[in-house]
């Protein structure tokens, strides 16, 4: 940018306007027009503009710069770009404080305390437009967006791609997934400096050399293209939007708002995890009574694809048959689980599916499935089914028979549905009305439309979506609750055929990273520890369990065949007990990619439950119980690692024991290779 | 990509569709399909398809992988991407050994010895779609293209990216500029570990650990967008295509193809200058009887602008005045110069021109300039004109009056124009026959076929173009040789305003990146070391001259003001004698962004010529003169830096030697700090 500063300026003063056209391009250092605090004054927004009137914002936390001034702006496909030349045309600020409750999540209630600040930026020459840009800056973060005023000489913005730069001051390590090659956000953890991130998706997680963790992501992301993150030079990083096949990545009318851009800033890992900015940043609730989302856990017709003994596809290996669907039906019925998730139940698996999935018909269950007669055996076993709707990447075939498909599902008493985008890279496809057919990226803005699309539809009719191959979350579980969870990154499913599986370091990097945005559906619970070909799943028993409580979701599954849960009764007993549905979530302890160890009490009880999880060596997780209830007895369950356990060998190995703990006790948890351990808290009498 | 392999194996032998559609699927490793060798064996391609018939290629150099296997294929905007599920089709080769001669260059003969492999991939399924590769290996390089058959279901390849890989084997180091931000490759170049490679522009120049030199780059860039690189992870370097406001990057009707993908492989830095794979890859000459373009020096209505002290703008400080010309035209004339650059010569650039060239007329003087006037004298006196279109970016501007302006100019006898596109980062206006206005990037393929249609418009009335904030060279002047240099990086007009200025070692920087490219308008010779306001340029005296020698163009600026010529008439008669037209070409020594020293010998003469730039240390040439005629007699006239010339404090101390020199004599060549040396080699008779 020095660079174009001086050659512009030199241009502009030898051809005699700079003193015309723009007063301002004195060599004059930036200049700082407006600066607003977070409440407690530790975190700090400054916004300037330098001599060519380029706006810019820098963060300071506890009066040092954390994140050096950064550009703002946009590119157009169709105008001149909105980067420089800006005044200040007006600011204003406000204070919010509130608390909020979720229906459903890791905490009960939600504190929103935020000082905002909004900057009114105006071109002194040419079209004369005008932007917006609105900080809130909370006491562990801040989250700014654009927003674009109605105005006739902006009606239509055709964003070719924004400017925005979070220019890190501290050199530091980074965890991140990359964008813009396979579209996918299923990718092992890259662990690099902070200097070799290449374009990476969000939540990126940062640790900075002096301890300081910062976790760049974006909230509510409506009808926006998703936001990447690329290194430039140094520790400076620019936005960059997910590809657009019309030119335009965004094209929105005006007034309109982008998402938020945010920032947590933590002195640990833990502490990002306890930040409520993205769910903060989103709107309220918009659907109303949402009474009829029920978080749940779930088994399914579904491992044994993945291991090979069953197929989507109809023939011999059909897993999706009345006789198979009852007797997971059954399963859950016996040991309480809500629901039961049916994979290849409809027709259109029987030719090459993925990125390609035009068969597919959302109302025409296998002619070896009673769909409706297993639906309705369900409900008279207070058991619902999950349906699932894999579209192959063929989106426009999918919206085509949107509404018939959740009519035909609501109409079975089918309360949620997993939807699935199987398809290759930038490969989504989208026809248009006049048959055009375009491909798109899974986080385009077409796609954010279309997932959303399915969320609301859904609404409509009281199912609940849980998105994979989905849009990355940003919070909209707050504005639409039935959108109760999402994959979006290695789930279980790589240890049944994942070449390499997951490492041991997994769970203990997802923590920080995936889980900042929301819930996972990642499918825990494999308790035969065996993948395909009786491969060897890098966990222990312990840590299955430890999986329900680091790995937040309202919908959790017991991945495993339900013979195996049988065979493991132990392990069976904390699963049927863990909660899906909290009160309050407390990070213990956590190092990115080591471990990571989370208390969280029962929404609906007294109890506690906790989970924690290692990596690929023997660690000693020391935690103090200062969470309990002053005076309370509590009798505490313990699943760990048992002395032989190691991933390596044999996970199986746990030792479960009981114990009486009081608030301020100290527990000591062995975990081995690959371990964790989990233990159950239940209240007993206070004092 | 591993993750990838495994997900669609696992889905797809999970479905039953292994062994049906895709029958490769089975865990097979990657195979061999092809190879081919270079002349002398040792450079090697070899082509694999792996079990999902992905296709990809690695390079071999003595045996050892340098490339490993590199992704090959392309996303588009409407139709699935072209990357997998691949058969080998067919393949050929042929060997080719040739030599053929420029017009004018570093080398008056090039030899052009490959073996060719054209591969013929297609679609197993799907609609079985064919992509040829063509490689062409030489001895030390590799390029490589695609050709996209004519064929019923891909008429029109509308393409979103390109997915070439070039993924380096060995860690090192590179020398790069930035691609996607400001749109420009006027940047002081980035010396980073590979690892820490953002998205940069090609060429794109590497050592690795081992001492290998590697240039990425491209050849014969037409009708198309240019390639950036981005690393996306360890040192795996992948191709992307430049923005494009109409959503495909690139949009043929086939059959076409790609430009070629090339990598220069060399012990040395001098080795990467040495190789002529670029020019070999480019068509041959198109226009037939080029000898109506003449290498020459000029003058130029110019560096006073730069400094401030006179104006592209009309009014008291306008520098294309009748006078100021005549003044030029006369300095050209009495010092044997060729030609006189007049920049601000016609209206348009009394307001605020840059990225708003719409008042720009090429056919109309300043009132105060006789223009035609000027030409007539010019001829007069044996000098040309050298015309200046500046566009300000507005490009369908300047296109609705190319054919008009090149007429003018021709009937003016200005027989060579420099053309320019200052404007703000993908900011070029195109507007469409409907009125509709676009924003381009300089490198895009719009821009693209703009850049050439003015060359070979201008081909037409016998005019060469030197085109400023120009696409990149990709050795297109063999095609096209009125398309005589180019800017394409930082010249010497930021030692005039820059801040910062150009590094003293930018030069020595730019031998062995930039300059790969091809012919570079630097604007050497600024003899009074003075920039704006007195400033001090980064470099000795004696280096100025040598630039004249080191960085390579047949059009060779004298920068610096005519008056400041006559203070150092040493220098001048170096400036004077240095030829612009070479028959061979030899690096005798140099190290990226440290130094380099080059030896040409005159095009129309037995006289060699000797440059050699340094950075901000005292150096010491010593240079074997093994290049001269055994047996003859040199006499050598020596420029070098005086004893106490640094460019930190004074320049200016230049000590002019002559001695006699034989071959295989050795000069030592002390260069002070920003210094350099430049040598004139007068053969005398032979033994």
């Amino acid at each position: 940018m020095v660079s174009l500063t001086g050659r512009l300026r030199a241009l502009l003063m030898a051809v005699g306007l700079a003193q015309a056209s723009l007063p301002a391009l004195a060599e004059t250092p930036a200049k700082v027009v407006a600066t607003v605090a977070s409440p407690a004054g530790n975190l700090a927004v400054r916004v300037e503009l330098d001599g060519e009137g380029r706006p810019a914002y820098a963060v300071t936390r506890r009066g040092a710069e954390v994140i050096a001034p950064s550009r703002l702006g946009f590119l157009f496909t169709d105008a001149p770009k909105m980067e420089r030349g800006f005044t200040l045309a007006g600011q204003s600020s406000r204070t919010v404080d509130e608390t909020w409750e979720q229906p459903w999540g890791e905490w009960r209630t939600i504190a929103n305390h935020f000082n905002e600040l909004r900057v009114r930026l105006k071109e002194k020459a040419g079209a004369a437009r005008e932007l917006d840009v609105v900080f809130r800056v909370y006491d562990d973060g801040v989250g700014f967006r654009y927003e674009f005023p109605d105005q006739p000489q902006l009606k239509t913005a055709r964003i070719a791609d924004e400017l925005t730069e979070f220019a890190v001051v501290r050199t530091g390590e980074a965890w991140w997934t990359p964008a813009g090659e396979w579209d996918s956000y299923e990718y092992i953890y890259n662990h690099t400096p902070l200097a070799e991130l290449g374009q990476a998706h969000t939540p990126l997680t940062i640790r900075t050399d002096d301890g300081t963790h910062i976790a760049l992501h974006e909230a509510a992301l409506v009808d926006y293209a998703g936001m990447w993150v690329r290194r430039v030079d140094g520790q400076r990083l620019k936005a960059t939007l997910s590809p657009s096949p019309i030119g335009a990545r965004v094209v929105r009318q005006a007034p309109f708002t982008t998402p938020w851009r945010t920032m947590i800033f933590a002195d640990s890992a833990g502490g990002l995890y306890q930040s409520h900015l993205e769910l903060n940043l989103n709107e309220p609730n918009a659907l109303g009574d949402v009474s009829w989302v029920k978080p749940e856990k779930f088994v399914g017709v579904w491992w044994e694809m993945h291991l090979g003994s069953a197929s989507w596809a109809t023939g011999r290996k059909h897993g999706a048959t009345t006789a198979n669907v009852r007797k997971h039906i059954d399963f859950a019925a016996a040991n309480g689980i809500g629901g039961v998730l049916v994979e290849g139940w409809n027709v259109g698996w029987d030719g090459q599916w993925f990125g390609n999935g035009n068969d597919f018909d959302f109302r025409k269950p296998t002619p070896d499935l009673d769909w409706a007669g297993m639906a309705a055996y369900a409900r008279s076993k207070g058991v619902n089914l999950i349906g699932h709707h894999e579209t192959g990447g063929s989106v426009s075939h999918y919206e085509s028979q949107l509404d018939a498909a959740l009519d035909y599902a609501q109409g079975l008493g089918i309360p949620a549905i997993k939807t699935g985008y199987v398809t290759d890279d930038g490969d989504i496809e989208r026809v248009e009305p006049d048959g055009t057919r375009l491909r798109e990226w899974h986080d385009g803005q077409w796609m954010s439309r279309h997932y959303l699309r399915v969320v609301t539809e859904a609404a409509k009719r009281h199912i609940a979506i849980d998105s994979h191959e989905p849009i990355k979350d940003t919070g909209l579980r707050r504005t639409y609750p039935n959108w109760v969870a999402r994959e979006g990154a290695r789930g279980m499913e790589y240890n049944a055929w994942g070449d390499p599986k997951n490492p041991p370091n997994h769970e203990a990097t997802l923590a920080f990273t995936r889980m900042l945005s929301g819930p996972f559906d990642f499918t825990p619970g494999v308790v035969s520890l065996t993948g395909k070909d009786n491969s060897r799943i890098p966990s222990t028993l312990a840590k299955q369990l430890a999986l329900y409580v680091v790995l937040y979701s309202p919908v959790q599954m017991l991945a495993d065949l339900p013979e195996n849960y049988a065979k493991y009764s132990d392990a069976l007993a904390f699963i049927k007990a863990v909660p899906v549905d909290w009160s309050d979530t407390r990070v213990l302890n956590g190092e990115v990619g080591q471990y990571a160890t989370f208390a969280r009490k029962d929404r609906h009880g007294e109890d506690w439950y906790l989970g924690s999880v290692g990596d690929d060596q023997p660690r000693t997780m020391t935690v103090t119980l200062d969470f309990l209830d002053a005076g309370r007895d509590y009798t505490a369950r313990i699943y760990r690692d048992g002395p032989n356990a190691d991933w390596h060998t044999d996970g199986h190995p746990m030792t479960v024991e009981t114990r009486t703990v009081h608030q301020g006790d100290t527990l000591t948890l062995p975990l081995a290779r690959g371990g964790g351990a989990a233990v159950q808290l239940v209240a007993g009498k206070g004092h």
